[in-house]
């Protein structure tokens, strides 16, 4: 049975205070390093060890892919990084605290950003400080200026497709250290879910979520590794 | 001007301690992690950031190198690691302490085995408890029971031709993070130094040797980082 291992970054320091992160790149706070470093005892605990790795081009997504893995010894498995699964895009949004964008833009404005499948916030603003257009990790990339979860989705699920099913239709179990959007796309995807029911569906930081696959590549249902 | 960054990792667990360790995964000390942060920080202070990373399947160089790459905000580049770039493979002296293995086999015979160019220290034998061959990261590869510097250049300039050189070539800053002897195979080449010289040649922990190369990828001399 092929197993694919989906890991949620740990806490990082814009989750802690509650701003939009998107493309920014902040680090894990030390609980997130905790909670990465219980994701590579866990797996090691169940016997479920990764032999490839991918992550987007964000601090966060690496280091907790780092940490788990240093936790379970297996730093060594190839790992390949690509701004695809990186997480989704929020525009003007970005760098905002969430409850101030809130007493600016209204509850109901910021929920529909948050939460709609298809509305992306405002773009952000060239030259903004927040604007990753000019991070060398980027270059010859086309770095969107706001994303909606359904953008994300359009390039989730082609690097899905192209790069990481043939991977572990190979034989090998891969894990996928990445962003709360990012892994909506590919558990929206996998399991099946629906546009409305997406927007949703939380994905809790530093617990590795399974999804096994049979011989004809078809998913089974996703369970948390701590249950099974 | 191509840069090339050589780094052996910081002070191992077995450095500390001592004893022969050739392709056993230890990890690194509280010291060889500051080592591996200080190189980080000098990369940052001097500009000279790498665009591509090689290492080794060894936990000490992973780490060193993530470590460093964490400090000067490059974990997001891309990352190959091979075994080519492993330590040289110690044998039958694999886990002994040094001061012991004088002890039993005489200095002029432990000196011999440390230091000359082409004889190898008695292999290990199949089923040591140091024994690598059953690890899954060395699945697939032909597992040496025992390395001479000389064994370990063979497998090292190869990997160096048809890897990394192509990649240094095409305009990458591109750093390798390994192990004293994998390190100075690359440097013996690089600096054309003879057989009889390199045995002596000591490569410090988590200091940066740079080569620049010029149009027609001859190096330069080599030079430590903190003194450019």
């Amino acid at each position: 049975m092929l197993k694919l291992i989906l890991v949620r970054h740990g806490q990082s320091q814009w989750n802690l205070e509650n701003r939009f992160t998107g493309w920014w790149d902040v680090d894990l706070t030390d609980k997130g390093v905790e909670e990465a470093m219980a994701a590579g005892a866990l797996m090691q605990d169940k016997g479920v060890l990764p032999t490839r790795a991918f992550t987007s081009l964000q601090t966060r997504a690496i280091k907790t892919l780092h940490l788990a893995l240093g936790v379970c010894n297996r730093l060594w498995i190839p790992e390949t990084k690509d701004w695809r699964l990186n997480e989704r895009h929020y525009g003007g949004l970005t760098g905002l605290n969430k409850q101030e964008t809130r007493e600016k833009h209204g509850d109901e404005q910021v929920h529909i950003w948050r939460r709609s499948f298809d509305v992306p916030p405002p773009p952000m603003e060239p030259g903004s400080k927040y604007d990753p257009g000019a991070d060398p990790r980027y270059e010859g990339i086309d770095v969107p200026y706001t994303e909606s979860l359904k953008h994300t989705i359009e390039r989730v699920l082609p690097y899905w497709e192209s790069d990481i099913l043939p991977v572990l239709a190979s034989g090998e179990t891969v894990i996928i250290s990445a962003h709360g959007n990012s892994l909506r796309a590919l558990v929206k995807h996998l399991s099946q879910i629906s546009d409305e029911d997406i927007t949703g569906l939380e994905i809790p930081t530093g617990q590795p979520i399974i999804y096994d696959f049979d011989d004809n590549m078809v998913p089974s249902e996703r369970y948390y590794l701590k249950d099974s």
